[in-house]
């Protein structure tokens, strides 16, 4: 397949920059029916490196980079998190670290709505950067985001992060309560995940 | 919420005009986060019209006119199947009858494989129009493709219909040994629904 101008053909092998094994599992699932080999930075050794960037872009691709260097092979990374209007921006790149260095996402939601306090402006947004290295540095980035509002309290026990304070444009549900396979249909990670495949990998 | 121009507001109730209850199960689900109750319309006694249409749009409006005319409600349907190039279109819009009237799957693909014989063009695409009527017969329409080539054998056994001789552009597995998760990231149903999603219910 010839890829378009200023695009890499597809990978057949690709290091997903995460620590995380939940989320290489779910992008290694997602990425199988195209052929693509999945090993995980952890697996390799390779070093988390610190995300020096002040966006979710900067932050995604930074770490791709490090690990496509380091591995020597593609290497994917992903950044995500919720950025509040009233707030302007927060938690936004610090989204897992705003209830403290153990991620406790009860206190950081606590934080968020502690924050706000009396603020009518309720408007949120999740974004993802997902972004797509190669050894010699070439990177591309696709992202993905969802308009909502935030809720309190928390409501529902599905999903993960700020998942229970956050309902989309147009849901009555929280992000939280939401059946996943609704929530892919809208989330800002599935979003850019189909940009992604979109480009290199369904095409 | 103000819908744009010339387009109706969000319904809160919406009839799915199927009689298929796995297929009225799923859109309940994927509704269900934005406050709309569903009920199908096997359950309101509804008659199913003959599909007189000669495309999948034209099929998908009428059998949502007629349900949403008879029931008094917003109503929702669609028609889907797969599209091959060699065959000029064919199965198309008889995609559910190609294999006779038990609607058996294994003879439809026998005889796709059959008609196709020696050809060396094996594109094809699957389609799925997703229409949504008025009682006073106003209907907008959200189509949403993936293009593939047809394979033989047939390979996997999760999905359903012709999945199993479908292989989407870049993709090495068929849509039946697809993960269904990385199926709905590509999938034509998928594609038209989130269309739909975005433009009446999540927005």
């Amino acid at each position: 397949m010839t890829p378009k101008p200023g695009r890499r053909p597809k990978p057949d092998r690709l290091v997903i920059a995460s620590h995380n094994s939940g989320k290489v599992r779910e992008i290694e699932t997602l990425l199988a029916p195209f052929g693509v080999a999945v090993v995980s930075a952890a697996a390799l050794g390779l070093p988390e490196p610190e995300e020096t960037g002040t966006t979710f872009r900067a932050n995604a691709e930074l770490k791709a980079v490090a690990a496509a260097t380091a591995a020597k092979l593609p290497a994917l990374a992903d950044d995500s998190g919720l950025a509040v209007r009233a707030l302007k921006g927060a938690p936004g790149i610090y989204s897992a670290r705003w209830g403290g260095a153990a991620k406790d996402f009860n206190l950081a939601m606590e934080r968020v709505q502690r924050e706000l306090g009396a603020a009518k402006d309720r408007r949120a947004q999740f974004v993802c950067a997902l972004s797509l290295a190669w050894p010699d540095g070439f990177c591309e980035t696709f992202e993905g985001t969802v308009d909502g509002t935030i809720v309190w309290p928390p409501r529902g026990d599905k999903g993960f992060g700020y998942d229970p304070m956050f309902v989309a444009e147009g849901a009555r549900e929280t992000f939280a309560e939401m059946d996943p396979d609704a929530k892919h249909a809208i989330s800002h990670r599935a979003d850019a995940f189909r940009k992604l495949v979109a480009a290199y990998f369904a095409a």
